[in-house]
């Protein structure tokens, strides 16, 4: 396994086949054997698995969450050599970004919705840090987690907008056995927290399963589970979503996706399902 | 010569060599012919030279100037192939933006300047066509006029910022035998209009040969020339700025740029002159 951390040596790598990235911040875990494993089974034993670890400090609107964002790096690689990763690129801070920096990649429809509305400038780092990404490395495919289901549908419409040549894949969500969705962030959650937030997955589970089709009705559902059984949660938003333009529905008429994100204590976690029930 | 007019069927083009893209929105004149030859004897007889000719409706802040831009699509062709130019690419409207286009890009700093400030959203426009020009077309090398030197300044800012793999060259520009910058728009003047257009350069070289260090001094000698010979014309700016920052400069202390934008009747024209003297 190749390890690089310069844009230069990166750009210049020879590629063949096809080349597949899954891009992540490190602190790797299940969820990203998902997306690795995913990765791997689409260079088809020819081409290359790029795996690139990098912390963008453009994309936290918070800097204390950048700060406290968990470092990993000696099971990042040990889980990259596990699942035959062909090469790491873990470029620096100053690799990535000059100090005269002044052009950026925005995304204006479906980043006004939920994290977009609460993480003011998030997806306009998400969205330059990935063009820059996919110019350093021109991968064929890349992989993203359906756990971040709004940023994919920006990647899909950055991809689409721009016109990258390059496909994109999302991978379903690894759960603990509680529902949880595994999350870098899950280790700042103390015992009862992290015991309430089985919550989280229940409500987005009961509002799928629910036969209501007025999406205040679902919404006012998914609270009252979380209420009752994750007190200690704040909820940021809890919406239900066009799975496609990220804008708020009124009834399940479309593909429809319900989409939560909650605070326990500093740790800001985030869900989704999708809705199929027409 | 090839004709592609599809974006589809230019990305999937086979490509080897060197590929030298020279973006343009047709109307092509002399000044295209040198930004051509350039880029022809850069593919070395083995690459590919690529013309664009896309008229983008995005950089235009004003729309009377849209709907009026020149289309000479015959007499273009004609120069390509005379230029022995392998493929064009002009593709449509539709073809280059979906009805749901939500992404952009954007420069913050250079194109706070000169045409930026006075040309609200010309500078997002250029950025966004360039990286979807680039992005179908995957140049190794673009080859953009100096003649548009805060364009060509900001498209070395979006290649660096955003790790395109792709050298830049700016090209010389081309004057009429009286000094005036060759330019598509050139055609809009009146006799007495194309007359007085010859002050244009003539202020500038005339601040460019000047032993004044004062910008300020310099700005008021080329005002008054372009007052006693140039009555129809009324500038748009006149300044001396930083030739990699575009911002204003007071003294000519480093490598400087004087640019001008000046209007006859509705026809803006632009043109530039390097100030070496330290």
């Amino acid at each position: 396994m190749r390890v690089i951390e310069t844009v230069n040596e990166m750009a210049r790598w020879p590629r063949t086949g096809n080349i597949v990235l899954v891009p992540t911040m490190g602190a790797l875990h299940e969820g990203h054997r998902k997306l690795i494993k995913t990765g791997k089974a689409l260079t088809q034993g020819e081409g290359n698995l790029i795996v690139s670890i990098y912390v963008n400090p453009t994309q936290f609107n918070d800097k204390e969450d950048f700060k406290a964002y968990p470092k990993t790096s000696e099971q990042d690689y040990e889980m990259c050599k596990e699942e035959e990763v062909d090469l790491i690129f873990c470029p620096s801070d100053n690799e990535m970004y000059s100090e005269r920096e002044s052009v950026s990649v925005i995304e204006k429809r479906l980043a006004r919705h939920l994290c977009g509305s609460t993480r003011q400038g998030h997806f306009d780092g998400v969205c330059t840090v990935v063009t820059k990404l996919f110019n350093i490395i021109r991968p064929t495919t890349a992989v993203f987690g359906k756990k971040d289901y709004q940023q994919l549908a920006i990647i899909k419409q950055l991809v689409s907008d721009l016109n990258f040549s390059i496909e994109i894949l999302g991978a379903e969500t690894i759960r603990e056995q509680n529902g949880l969705a595994i999350s870098s962030r899950n280790r700042f959650l103390n015992t009862e927290e992290r015991k309430q937030c089985h919550a989280i997955h229940k409500a987005l589970v009961e509002m799928d399963l629910s036969n209501e089709k007025q999406c205040s009705e679902l919404i006012t559902l998914g609270k009252s589970i979380i209420k009752s059984e994750a007190p200690l949660g704040r909820l940021d938003y809890l919406e239900i979503v066009d799975r496609q333009t990220m804008e708020p529905i009124q009834t399940i008429d479309r593909p429809a996706l319900a989409a939560m994100a909650i605070f326990f204590g500093n740790t800001r976690l985030i869900d989704n399902i999708e809705i199929n029930s027409l």
